[in-house]
């Protein structure tokens, strides 16, 4: 009886191995012939699955989007205090544990890799977006300090997530996951009012 | 008579190309052979002045440092008040000119590509240590807020200013150096008391 395999694990277990190709070497040295290698596959197995590398990186960064989306989406359902929300929810994009981190070290080197293809692809567009949510909702909740101009906080948190991503990638020994933590919770406590 | 070539200025020059490659398709193109096309030199021109591809990039990355260090130190030897001096330093790290975005982003293209290895290597150090000298000299001259802990802001303004970078270079069109300096003045704003 043929092997029956299942097509959608099949196409995430390549994209896994591109993680790890990724986070070993950046993006560099993640070629179809590598990741192969790393999926224990053979060449024309995985241009099966994904005909260009183009398409591969596509979809494993796809992955990513979903599973941080994911763990996004259930957050929200829970019922939580306003600001304990947004925290939590900050705390699933920068990378606290070993699985987020992987996560966006993949996601640095991917968009990194692009260059100045990266602007025309909107690749950002999702996390500023939720930012801008996030400043919203706490304004709306009347948690955000009245003294502050909404535009600026959003892309000021937006920044400093993103650069706390960046220096956990380049420097993980000095930039400890609480030491992260520290810094979201501190800047969200000084643009916030005292939650009731 | 045989043309006199200075070896500095051809190194620099092929600095410049490189540059220009990785600006233009990240580091994924930035290959020795497409360095030399793009700096119109022969393969064994370019191998005469660096005879490794990481040999290469580490020049044109020391180049970058360098020329961020000038400014600073033309800064830093100007009578200014404390806080606008720390200030126009900050604004020659963040990229707000063509020049300096131009800098900044080669310079990311780079520490992604090298992955896990940018840790060991300490690239980020020299910007680090940079900003908590920056936050040290504020309290120094009793300007910085009394309720915060300095270790933490410096770790959030050293994000901020990397993430400010990488926004920068991800979405030039939205990021304008308007916006940049922006975000940078108020939260300086934010962590100072008033300069007498």
């Amino acid at each position: 009886m043929p092997k029956i395999v299942n097509h959608e694990e099949k196409k995430e277990q390549i994209a896994a191995a591109t993680w790890r190709v990724i986070l070993r070497g950046g993006m560099k040295g993640a070629t179809v012939r590598s990741i192969a290698k790393e999926a224990d596959i053979s060449l024309g197995a995985l241009r099966h699955y994904f005909s260009t590398q183009d398409e591969l990186l596509a979809y494993a960064m796809q992955l990513v989007r979903e599973r941080a989306n994911a763990r996004i989406q259930a957050i929200l359902s829970e019922t939580l205090p306003p600001k304990t929300m947004v925290r939590r929810v900050l705390f699933e994009i920068v990378p606290l544990n070993e699985d987020t981190r992987a996560e966006m070290d993949v996601w640095l080197a991917y968009v990194f890799s692009l260059g100045r293809k990266a602007d025309s692809l909107g690749v950002q567009q999702e996390i500023y977006s939720g930012i801008r949510k996030m400043i919203e909702y706490l304004d709306h909740r009347r948690l955000l300090r009245e003294d502050l101009d909404k535009e600026l906080t959003a892309e000021t948190l937006y920044s400093l997530v993103d650069g706390l991503a960046m220096h956990a990638f380049l420097e993980p020994r000095r930039l400890t996951k609480e030491r992260t933590a520290a810094v979201l919770t501190s800047y969200l406590d000084s643009i916030c009012i005292e939650e009731a």
